[in-house]
């Protein structure tokens, strides 16, 4: 690994604004929702049109370009000395009515890097790649990481016929219509790549509200989804007294109200979501008898993950038996916090450092694909600031002045790691 | 108006239980809902068939019956010396899925208290009706009382064509394929009635828990419906700190934990239910941007209820301030609690006593018939013990040695007004 402290002074290498603006709306009119926003899902034509498109931008820049057995696509500038590769890019695929960032502007960045170093130094030592991800979302399938995790050998042979769409579609029959073989996926798999660097608007506020030029992230945070299903006694909301009651909402709501407080009172990084909530039977004039919610809940530090899982889980109990409700708690993901590479984190923020940028050593409260690559390969990962805070919608922002310091740190820390 | 203090020793009437029971299973056997429970709406075949069977037991202990214009049944027992007319009885109409007791039992009820009067005493000096009222519930039009509203003039003209149920069909359109004529609903309105008395489940568990025999209603509580919409901000669950987030959900919670302590915390009959809850979006991992829930809250004292108004709409608003939450507050429905007529209220407690009954002076919890006769009319109710406290269902139930104690009740007051 190169030594950081070499990362200073002027760095010429000229960062195409124009371009990356051109390339962030040409992609961004592929795949437009009927209500709204962009919907490019893995193999379906817009995802074909949108890989075609970048295909041909890499191609223009002078790479080499391939796709593999899932479609990943790659744009190669050969080393001078090593056939090991440092891969940098982002996912093409979006969420339903997602915007032309997420995902987006990681390639964009990675073809604007790649190209000015090229055109600043020529080839490198060791083989830079473009990485255009074929699926990161999750939001056709129920599966996510289909593209990192061909990367990494990470799909299971039965994923082809049991992972399936909202119609039925299975992921192989996706495969095939859009010609690719399933029985080709364990060839996706890579044993030459040295490192993955990803460049990712934030997705939050912190950045925009509070003036950075960009994200060194540390951390991706662990997450857990919780199903709570608490159960009560209906009744009619006139004739029933307070205290003969037990109220499933009533009590659901001290829950919430507990355990959003509590994640508040830890304060940064812990976070907890209750972004679903249903109640039965669901009158006006009856005391509820059950109500189910989520609990999405993320800490990007091990220990304080642990400590704040047993707050939430201890409140839930505490309440539930206090006022005699039934609890039932199903825990539905469960990711445990992924560090980035301190290595490659420590070159971003050299790189950022060496910019005189205004940045922020942060933890990523979303997930991303490098918190798979960073479990198997060295990883890091540049934010650039959200507008407003806001994701996956079509209002999703970032200005392109905004834009260009994250790709000129990402220039540098792909130099010092390929040139 | 009698003296309470007459009502004292043996009563010697013949309550029928094995006849009340046989009535409460066969008008129970109509209507029956495909999916579980009664429906007995207004002007369907259904309650066409069981009017009928009523009619006929009215026939059967020789009433004199008579349908008024918007298809109320009256059995008429003549008094020797008053054409005023002291009414009993209750709705032949249910809920969808309710069941056999609410609304049928005081129509049961009247039946047997009026048969056994006449068979111990004759006729009475004051005429006795059994008064089957056609409708109560608003089940299939969006508009309640229909037949007590029709008894005290008070349907407006243009109702009959604006009321409709949810094929669209109108009110009136309703009458005249039941061979009702809506021009007749003026001829309705009586003008000779001198006292109503209802006996019904008393839908909650208050009598059942406490183990009291009957109910002396003496106020029908007054109702607030509240529909309030929080509006925060719409964001991503991973990315957005807690201290940055106006979460509608979150607050929701805060307000409805602190409106259902303050009703509990003040105690009976102060009621405060949360029986409706949505979320926007909806999503596991979106900070939800608004949140709409409903609030009926119910107090049976004037004074009372406006304390616990003014409790929960500050709440809301201290709540929404400081959070930097919107908050849009609808009121969809507001009555003030209606007492029952004093004189009648004391001629059925001391009934109560007479019979040696364990009775609790109470508010009824639920709207009934008697909140609209009170407003016009001597009025009083009697509430018989709903088995677990449950109504609008079809479990239920109270036990025919539960309900005989109830019509002797009623009996002895109709005896005080009419012999």
């Amino acid at each position: 690994m190169p030594d950081p402290a070499d990362l200073t002074g002027q760095f010429p290498i000229d960062v195409d604004a124009a371009t990356i603006q051109r390339h962030i709306d040409e992609l961004g009119a592929i795949g437009e929702h009927p209500e709204g926003g962009l919907y490019r899902a893995l193999y379906t034509p817009s995802w074909e049109t949108g890989m075609a498109l970048v295909e041909s931008w890499l191609a223009e820049i002078g790479l080499e370009t391939r796709r593999d057995a899932v479609g990943n696509l790659f744009g190669r500038l050969a080393g001078t000395e090593s056939d090991r590769v440092v891969l940098t890019g982002s996912h093409i695929d979006t969420v339903k009515q997602g915007g032309k960032y997420d995902g987006a502007l990681g390639i964009h960045a990675a073809i604007a890097a790649v190209g000015a170093l090229k055109t600043a130094f020529g080839h490198p030592r060791t083989t830079l790649e473009v990485y255009v991800i074929c699926e990161e979302e999750g939001s056709r399938f129920h599966s996510d990481f289909w593209g990192s995790r061909a990367l990494l050998g990470r799909i299971a042979p039965d994923e082809v016929e049991s992972l399936t769409d909202a119609d039925g579609v299975t992921i192989g029959q996706a495969m095939r219509e859009r010609g690719f073989d399933p029985a080709g996926i364990p060839s996706a798999q890579r044993a030459d790549v040295e490192a993955f660097v990803e460049l990712h608007i934030e997705q939050g506020r912190i950045l925009n509200d509070e003036g950075y030029d960009v994200g060194v992230v540390d951390t991706i945070t662990g997450q857990r989804h919780y199903r709570v299903r608490v159960s009560g006694q209906q009744d009619h909301a006139g004739t029933t007294p307070m205290d003969l009651r037990r109220d499933a909402v009533a009590g659901a709501a001290e829950m919430i109200e507990r355990i959003t407080s509590a994640a508040a009172g830890i304060g940064r990084p812990a976070v907890a979501t209750i972004g679903t909530l249903a109640v039965s039977p669901g009158a006006v004039n009856i005391v509820p008898g059950a109500c189910t919610f989520s609990i999405d809940t993320r800490h990007s530090d091990v220990a304080g993950r642990r400590a704040l899982l047993r707050t939430i889980e201890s409140i839930l109990r505490e309440v539930a038996d206090r006022r005699g409700l039934g609890l039932d708690l199903e825990q539905l993901t469960d990711h445990e916090p992924v560090p980035m590479t301190p290595a490659i984190r420590d070159l971003v923020e050299a790189s950022a450092r060496a910019e005189g940028l205004r940045y922020l050593v942060m933890p990523s409260g979303a997930g991303h694909d490098s918190q798979l690559m960073a479990q198997h390969l060295p990883t890091g990962m540049i934010f650039v600031p959200s507008r407003d805070g806001r994701s996956h919608t079509p209002a999703e922002h970032t200005e392109i002045e905004r834009v260009v310091p994250g790709v000129r740190v990402l220039a540098r820390t792909l130099h010092r790691l390929a040139y």
